[in-house]
């Protein structure tokens, strides 16, 4: 044991040498180990950083994807928009409709009294085919019947106008005789009447706003009429074309002021102008609940036994153009249609010819 | 020295122990080195997907952004597509202009001869705002006198719609004399020729898709009338209303084969329709230059005397609705406007009544 300790003495130097190599060693790796250690935390920062600026790119992402998820929506919206009007310009008629109530708020209340004859359905064509020109606008057609027809019906339908069909029928007394002129018994009287206890009954005071315009079915209105009096006031007057025998018939101003009338028959009537020739703000009708034309007044005081009710006297009128010489409506007149062929015509009753609606 | 030996020697269990303290110590800090550089190895490793992450994160991000770009291009083109149709929507005649050429492709020419009279203007404004629900037409109006006048200048540049003013004053042997009856003397022929000459000057064959028809200015068309013949691809066929005495006269027809006439004057002409109840394919008008309307036929011949140069016969006739019981339009007349008491106008002359344009 001796020798071997001797022996291991001895050899203190192969101990000590490798021990500094050990040492060296252990300083090598000790260091080694605190640069990897080091380097691991100085990885493991750049991982965070990566994995924040991973977290921070995603949360761009998401603002990406939302902010593009909204335009998707607002593109959604702005197609269906966009196909929405395209069907409004294709059809006039669905403009007009949604134009309705929206744009303009004051209703133009078109009064139309009609009665049965050959060319009653081509004149309410033709006027309806107007009226599709205006938005806002509301027509009461009162048929000198006691019920509602088919064919006025169906003028109205087609026409796409909001509408209201009426009837009632001119009392006996107010008949026209045989050969008896036309002028001599007031006409459209009770059908007139009718669409002024309508709108009393229908429409609330203060809740619309609204203008009421007698409209007969065979006169020719310029489309630019209707926005002219729309915004009456109280009432309005202007010139009418081809009626009092002139040219035209209707009141004479200056900068909007009415200074006299351009008219021959009776000048001295209260209202010396004719039924197409005026409007009413619709608050002055629903207020003079008990105004209305009178039937019993002498010929060319329709319009006047109306007017009384609603204003002083024609001073207090408005004009809708600054000079009145803008003339905007024709008092016209359709022809009577003569069928005096009709019996003659060779046809098989199986054809129903008096089904085919003219 | 010795001591010192014995001593070292006998503390070589102090000099192995540590040894094998130091062993471990390295054996640990090799392992830790090896599990450091592991680890550095599996961070970079990491950082390298991580970065890759980012990588493909921000191509997404791109891709995000370039797809967000162009949606808001998009989006602006159909803000600019909603604003340019709000116009359209506000203006139908902006609608209209912008739809000509464009829909329908087939230009229907309506041709309109027109005199000077009391209701002209009336008459023209009402037949103007028709035809302003009509897409692609082209409005042609020929009046009779030597010269065009401002008037109908007026109406025609109101109408916003694509048009034609001529003039041609009818021959002095083709005017109605004095207590004439009215269909003795064909009318409008001249201006209808006239017509028919400038679109023969004007509009070349095979360019342009067109169909014509003749629009009295006083009679009544029904809007939906000229889309039903539009399509017409020689001469199409209608029956139109109050016309020949009769409630209605023109074709009958059974699934759209003409059977034949409902007609009294005459049923033996060639062709025994109205001027209204008809329209031609354009092409049929160019290729036969000398087709035209003669004024020395009889009465009741004018429409036969144009057509017999283009078709055949009646049997080759188109129709337009299946039954030929649908009636859009009618032949109405607007009745002469009494100017009587013009004479009794008291105006001071400055005033100057006869430049309002009535």
């Amino acid at each position: 044991m001796a020798v071997n300790k001797r022996r291991l003495c001895n050899t203190q130097w192969i101990v000590v040498l490798p021990l500094i190599a050990f040492i060296s060693t252990i300083w090598i790796l000790h260091s080694g180990n605190k640069n990897c250690a080091e380097g691991l935390r100085s990885e493991d920062e750049r991982i965070e950083t990566l994995q924040s600026t991973i977290q921070a790119i995603k949360r761009q992402k998401e603002v990406l994807l939302s902010s593009l998820a909204s335009k998707e929506r607002e593109l959604r919206n702005l197609k269906s928009e966009i196909l929405s009007q395209k069907l409004a310009i294709d059809d006039p008629q669905y403009t007009l409709a949604h134009k309705k109530f929206s744009k303009s708020m004051t209703t133009i209340y078109v009064i139309t009294p009609t009665y049965a004859r050959a060319t009653q359905k081509a004149d309410l064509i033709r006027l309806s085919q107007t009226l599709q020109h205006i938005t806002d606008v509301h027509w009461i057609v009162v048929e000198d019947a006691n019920a509602t027809s088919k064919l006025v019906t169906n003028v109205l339908k087609r026409s796409k106008l909001l509408y209201t069909q009426l009837s009632i029928r001119t009392p006996a007394f107010l008949l026209r005789q045989k050969k008896e002129p036309k002028w001599k018994k007031p006409r459209g009287v009770a059908q007139r009447n009718r669409a002024l206890l309508w709108l009393r009954e229908n429409i609330q005071l203060k809740k619309s706003n609204g203008v009421v315009y007698f409209a007969d079915d065979d006169n020719t209105y310029d489309k630019d009429l209707f926005n002219k009096f729309r915004n009456t006031k109280r009432v309005s007057v202007w010139p009418v074309g081809l009626v009092g025998g002139l040219r035209f018939e209707g009141p004479r101003c200056n900068n909007g002021k009415i200074t006299g009338w351009r008219v021959v028959f009776d000048p001295n009537r209260p209202f010396p102008f004719d039924m197409a020739g005026f409007a009413i703000n619709l608050e002055l009708i629903l207020e003079n609940y008990q105004a209305h034309f009178s039937s019993s007044v002498a010929p060319g005081y329709l319009e006047s036994s109306l007017l009384s009710s609603l204003v002083q006297d024609k001073t207090q009128l408005e004009t809708i153009t600054p000079n009145c010489r803008e003339i905007l409506v024709w008092h016209t007149t359709t022809a009577r249609a003569h069928l005096n062929r009709e019996p003659y015509v060779k046809a098989a009753k199986t054809l129903e010819d008096d089904k085919v609606e003219v």
